[in-house]
């Protein structure tokens, strides 16, 4: 038995038995999503520690099946690929203007000599994103406005220090990302990039087989004007997705915004004196609201007091809203974090429980960097807030008149059932997964001197760059697509993405005229461009087609002793159920309309 | 004018206005070699930090084009394309054989957060090579004798802690690298398996157009039973390859012989009695050989001291003969280097210059590993060495008599003019670039019980995989053929590696007739699988051609309206200094023509 093809075959067609796809029956203990455990149980990948990952050869295949889509797209698009190294001396990123927040997320790099000193600050880093080498490498040669209007974009292996990484290739510490950058001459060039790219981005994705939603997104420790994420539904995404089938308003949630306070809302009138009153042992929301207070979560103001760039500012909330961290991207900061009790009581002269903003009250109001109230504190207007005295509050408070507000802006983290910004329709919520996300960037690494990214317009002056990023995650993508196409008996691969198209299930290898046709039908579908693998183990029939049905493969022959007797074989579609019978003498016919059928 | 194409043709097409080729007339400083240079004018590469290059879009384009070719070679000879991570748990390699030889070429990883602590031994290495990893990774589950007979490969960007990287992408801290493994069932399979791949190594290089040498080669830190490299002959190569054109013979001088020594040489009768006699000031080989003393190199023992693995050794050598450093890893130690002179002294009894390893004079022998004397030093016989005693040496020392010699091998480096081992005749020393290394491992790596790579063979005994890696410097040949294949005025590529194989240069760029049939011959081109680049930028002719010469694209076509008012087109091939004028009406048969001679 064996392989009786290796002499009949030449050698480019792929064989079963001399290739590598570890199947397993079970379902390792580390794989929590369907998708992980595909990953796993089909032979794509496996774990060689906390999310770091070897792609076995079917899924190196699905993996640069997906990295060839995407170089496609760009290149219709116009975009130039080029590859960046990823060891990246540290100054280019100390250059920059976001070295401080992005650095805990990067792997530092240094010599590994065994009596080698480690100097304080890396030498190197991996850096997870590019723009602070392509903006010194293209913009500094890049010098007139005639060598603007350029899009880059690499295939590149990047890193990321996960602290918890998750679900496979979903949130991995190595992944394999496409990163493209634009340079134009003016914001109004930058913005057409910005839109080809964005429908080279859904191009991509449709040819994934993926369904997906294109959603507003905050542009966060990137910076620039604005962003769009593409985010494919999942219950397993790290991503909440708020949108409007009416209106066709779609949202991250960290940028989402609804019509939940009206624009002409008039501001409260006082409704009575400030009046402190004792809560002993009252330090949450929630017990505020219970007897003998029976004050609701809609009637307080919820102070939280945060960090920016080591600096104390607080957040006013109503009591029944959430914090959306990413929003404070909006002050400006740097760099934020929730500010600790021990920072949080010389300040403001009480422990969290009993914080407010009212003024009189601040222990020193010098030390506060800033008071920011969320919109919807005047749905509040008059209200209850902490007295900065543990075991007290102050009723009666009125917005305008009692709180020390520096600004108000958008903070709080919209909720299923708003009004849409846009048809006032209630809002839905969606978990996802991001696989890819655009951002216009604007000037924000070009302005920077030190990275030379300017150019000299047509009128003779020096002018930064206009400059787009533009991310998708190669890897990431890979198994959303697995998240999304599966069933009970494996992977269900797109034609354009599987690591082979056809599979041809031997069922009695070494029976001549079943390898005859089996080699016939191969070489007619890899003529066609097809990429086939021949299933020519010394197996039962059912671990073949269990196998086949678990690696996902989208179209099957089945070629048998018994089949042939009666002058037919079997064809099935992996996304189908049924398996039609096909005569021998029509089965080139056949299989030719089945590969053409895909072809759009 | 600008770009007059952009309406007339589909996008697909190149055109070096939208491009981004960067092209300088000077050859920047940082540049040493004429390959470096080139990589550099032409803009296919640019410096990001010493050892780490960006690769610029046409860079980008020869470098996958040369990785296509050896993916397409390595899927012929069965190999089977997988991805391994970069960034990999240092356990893999603390559990491995190599560890502390190997530790200095890696970069360690860590975590990059302001506060973290970085621990004493890496939480990550970089991997340059990545036995540790396939070898747990393959042959934990290739658990049966079923399973064995496997190739892998990855075409991979790789890391090394290059202390002084040079010359570009010939020494660089950062390249890409295809490395392979395969894993076998007995030692014949694996040496079939071996030729194999050495095979496929010679259709790979051929194809890329280099001159290549395949030579023997020291198994150096990678260990296993043999080894052979491929060597680009070129003078800034950092290897020495010793050949003999009669025998065929050709190996790595750090694993060359010689026949200089005759096998049957008898042992050296004593001459006298040893003397010891004073040479103040002398410490060199040179100086023993001047008045009043002239004792010729060839008379004299030389001796080294080394430390393995922190145990002191020393190297008895003729005063004419130089050590071969890598030759010393016959002797098992896994770190050598040279001793100091504060570590060689309290043993020796003197310092180096005095040194000798004549019984009776070595201040504590029992602190010395071994003394291994060169087969060369039979030809002395009798001569002059240290007396182990600063200001002194000892003559009618006789090498069987008092010598401490542990055991004699082959330490010395073989000269040019020296007899072949084969036919005698003098071989040659020609300076080469190493571009692939293969190895026969054998169980160096699948016989370590943490890696499991034991499988169970038809018997039912476990058994260690028998195997075998191999690598290729992808970004190293790319610039080693640019090493080979340049000339004064730039580059010439060879057709199967060129980032374009065909150049349309538009002289007047928006003339109808011109671009019409640019357009036409361009589509044809691609048709037959052609990558083309149309010139169409508002410059001077001298311009273009010279840019067309330095980034050198094999074959011109230029088109320009004063040729076709006299009807004709001109081509020209880069190699060849002669242009010839062709015929308008004959321009698709002479390109088809001139496409198809490249074909083989």
């Amino acid at each position: 038995m064996g392989t009786p093809f290796v002499f009949l075959f030449p050698l480019i067609m792929d064989f079963w038995s001399k290739h590598y796809i570890p199947t397993l029956k079970e379902s390792p203990a580390e794989a929590e999503i369907e998708s992980h455990k595909l990953l796993l149980r089909a032979g794509l990948v496996r774990k060689i520690g906390s999310g770091i990952y070897a792609f076995l050869p079917l899924g190196a295949k699905a993996l640069e099946n997906v990295a060839d889509i995407c170089r496609e797209e760009m290149a219709k698009a116009g975009a130039l690929e080029l590859l960046m190294p990823a060891v990246v001396p540290a100054e280019y990123w100390q250059a920059g203007p976001r070295w401080n927040a992005a650095r805990e997320i990067m792997y530092q790099v240094n010599s590994a000599g065994e009596n080698a000193e480690l100097p304080d600050e890396p030498q190197f880093v991996l850096g997870p994103t590019h723009e602070e080498i392509v903006t010194p490498l293209i913009g500094s040669e890049a010098s007139s406005y005639r060598d603007m209007g350029k899009t880059f974009f690499q295939v590149q292996t990047k890193f990321r220090n996960e602290i918890r990484p998750r679900y496979g290739l979903m949130r991995a510490r190595e992944f394999v990302m496409k990163d493209g950058y634009s340079f134009d001459a003016t914001d109004e060039d930058a913005t057409a990039t910005y839109q080809r790219m964005a429908k080279a981005y859904e191009a991509f994705f449709s040819r994934c087989g993926l369904k997906f939603i294109s959603v507003e997104a905050d542009t966060g420790v990137m910076g620039g004007a604005f962003s769009h994420e593409f985010m494919v539904p999942a219950e397993v995404g790290d991503d909440d997705v708020v949108y409007c089938l009416e209106s066709g308003y779609a949202a991250n949630v960290e940028k989402a915004t609804s019509a939940l306070v009206p624009d002409d809302l008039a501001d409260a009138k006082p409704v009575g004196e400030l009046e402190r009153f004792a809560t002993p042992g009252v330090a949450t929301i929630a017990a505020l609201g219970e007897a003998p207070y029976g004050i609701g979560a809609e009637e307080q103001f919820k102070t939280l007091l945060y960090m920016g760039d080591e600096r104390l500012f607080a957040i006013v909330l109503r009591g029944c809203d959430d914090l959306e961290e990413a929003k404070l991207g909006a002050l400006g900061y740097q760099v934020t974090r929730p500010a600790t009790p021990e920072e949080i009581a010389p300040v403001m002269g009480a422990k969290p429980g009993s914080l407010g903003v009212v003024k009189g009250t601040i222990a020193d109001p010098t030390k506060l960097d800033g008071v920011f109230a969320d919109h919807a504190t005047r749905l509040v207007g008059n209200g209850v807030t902490g007295a900065n005295e543990d075991g007290f509050h102050l009723r009666n408070v009125n917005l305008s008149r009692d709180l020390a507000v520096t600004r108000f802006g958008d903070f709080r983290k919209v909720q299923a059932g708003e009004p849409c910004p846009r048809s006032s329709k209630p809002l839905e919520i969606q978990r996802a997964i991001e696989v890819g996300h655009i951002f216009k960037l604007g000037v924000k690494y070009s302005e920077n001197e030190e990275y030379g990214a300017k150019f000299v317009d047509a009128d003779g002056n020096r002018q930064p760059a206009v400059m787009g990023c533009y991310g998708i995650g190669i890897s990431r993508t890979l198994q959303s697509i697995i998240e999304q196409g599966h069933d009970g008996n494996g992977i269900v691969w797109p034609w354009a993405v599987a690591p082979y198209q056809l599979i041809i299930t031997v069922l009695d290898p070494g029976m001549e005229e079943a390898d005859g046709l089996a080699r016939k039908l191969a070489e007619l579908a890899e003529k066609e461009g097809v990429s086939v693998l021949v299933d020519d183990r010394a197996e039962r029939p059912g671990v073949k087609f269990k196998d086949a049905d678990l690696i996902g493969i989208p179209l099957r022959l089945t070629i048998g002793g018994r089949g042939l007797k009666n002058g037919e074989i079997e064809m099935k579609w992996r996304a189908e159920s049924e398996m039609s019978k096909v005569p021998v003498a029509e089965a080139e016919a056949a299989l030719l309309q089945a590969i053409r059928s895909q072809a759009g």
